[in-house]
């Protein structure tokens, strides 16, 4: 059994209007609400590959009823922490004639120490069911930026390894708890070493392998950056590879997350980290062709499968990233 | 006691934003989620009035979960008939740097004869309680557009009269049922008569009273037109007026609501015309002159009470407008 944490799960609703007015009524032509955050597309996407799953987190309110009433719907076992205040909303309006996507994001709740204190009661006890736990997403007000290190302990305590997928001070700060692997994109692995200025595309891989280095020297075991369409970038206690498959149009919304899934799938079930790349690559892949954000088709899947390339970069290496 | 109708609901979302990013990602300042709806907004005036009040209506799913949740916190006494699919958002993008809002109003749910025929139970019980019902707002998927004239019938054969605020078709057809007043605003007034050609500020009364005659002529009892800052202007079996309180800034929503909530309070309590008017003209400016969508200052209308002003339009019109 994998588990997932999600603090600061979402309501993510979205509304395609062809052609907004951004100062008058509009009348979207499609809507949907469904649960989000990116703990939730993990626990989907390892439910849809047939992975035994089990979510944990927070959510209370009107939100959080509806965010638990989609992950019913879904089938995704989830054991959420009642909360006081109301989980965020997302809104995102999808221009469908000019192409463009704004996003609305609510700050989301503030949790309390007695509610925090119920969580991880709720989590130690699912520990002892679970061999690999994935921590995605940001924190929710109220958490010390720590929060995710003392998780990682937690868990460690009880055999089980972590994966860290999150950004910013709770990635900085994460890294104290020594997890398994960490999963930042390239902009998140840029902020987490101090350094604000843009990747040059296709990315530096000389300037990646150095970052990841330092996300090591931090605490982390294993650091696999995703480059979108350029790829993973990984560096193991076992070597350093660049893995993709062929670029593909759809929707990249959520392929990071699938990478996640199944580096934790890989972990849970002992793979090597070259048989754990290929088939990260490949479900990144797979979900970046699909139209609906976080999804993907069998038959993508089975296409990127055989298509992923595998690159060992030990020998183009300085020794140190070993 | 006044009954309200409010078959179309909504959960009113707001996010305050200063500087739209319309193709990038926004984080609001300021978040606000409300029940919403013409017949929520007459109910909660009607509340602030100290008027008894009971609202009947339909909603479902998790928004109608929010919904009657916030129904719950605001104190309002509703009996809303539960339906399977979901009730309807509006989402509201405040620009507070360019003083600009964009709405989008989502579709809203399809009711069924099952759930409608439910409704009109709870609908015929609760009239048998109350002296004046309020019909207002859309009417939601899978009702028939003369669906207002057959709750006005129904609410005629138990004695109670109505106030029917709706727009476009619903409007028209619910002429048939014989209101007591019916209130649209300028542009509602122009569509039921077939008119698409603007309005002039100020309005040319003359042709609203036209349109106002022509609306008695097709079943209802008495016109009071909302014209916004130029007042109301009514056509009545007593009399035709115009009444207005001087003009005020503030935010001008709800402020026809507030109006049909006096015109109720004025039915129901056996006042004239003249007194009906003066209130529904006074509630109508302290409700625009305050900063939140259909609130109200008690000092704003203490003033607006003193200053509203009257005018007898009997001897300046055609006979045929009696």
């Amino acid at each position: 059994m994998i588990l997932v944490v999600s603090l600061n799960p979402a309501l993510d609703v979205t509304h395609h209007v062809d052609g907004v007015d951004w100062a008058g009524v509009n009348r979207p032509t499609q809507v949907r609400a469904a649960p989000g955050g990116k703990g939730l597309n993990v626990a989907r996407t390892l439910d849809a590959l047939g992975a035994e799953v089990m979510l944990v987190g927070l959510a209370g309110g009107v939100v959080g009823a509806a965010v638990r009433s989609g992950l019913r719907a879904s089938g995704v076992a989830a054991r959420l922490t009642d909360i006081e205040a109301d989980t965020r909303r997302t809104f995102a309006v999808v221009d469908t004639g000019r192409g463009e996507v704004a996003m609305f994001n609510e700050p989301g709740p503030v949790i309390t120490p007695g509610e925090y204190s119920r969580f991880l009661a709720t989590y130690k006890e699912a520990l002892t069911a679970c061999t690999t736990v994935v921590l995605s997403g940001s924190l929710p007000g109220g958490l010390a930026s720590d929060a995710y290190a003392g998780l990682i302990r937690i868990a460690a305590s009880a055999g089980v390894p972590a994966i860290l997928d999150t950004s910013g001070e709770a990635l900085r700060r994460g890294l104290a708890g020594r997890p398994a692997i960490v999963k930042p994109n390239l902009a998140e692995l840029a902020e987490a070493v101090g350094c604000d200025a843009g990747w040059p595309s296709p990315p530096d891989r000389s300037a990646v392998l150095g970052y990841a280095a330092e996300l090591r020297d931090g605490g982390a075991e294993a650091v696999v950056v995703s480059m979108a369409a350029d790829g993973l970038l990984a560096v193991t206690p076992t070597g350093a590879w660049h893995t993709a498959a062929p670029p593909v149009a759809g929707n990249p919304t959520g392929a990071g997350d699938a990478v996640v899934a199944a580096l934790a799938q890989g972990l849970t079930s002992g793979w090597s980290w070259p048989e754990r790349l290929r088939e990260a690559a490949a479900i990144g892949s797979a979900t970046a062709a699909a139209p609906a954000a976080g999804e993907f088709l069998d038959d993508d899947l089975a296409r990127a499968r055989v298509s992923v390339q595998l690159t060992d970069l030990e020998h183009a290496l300085c020794p140190s990233f070993r």
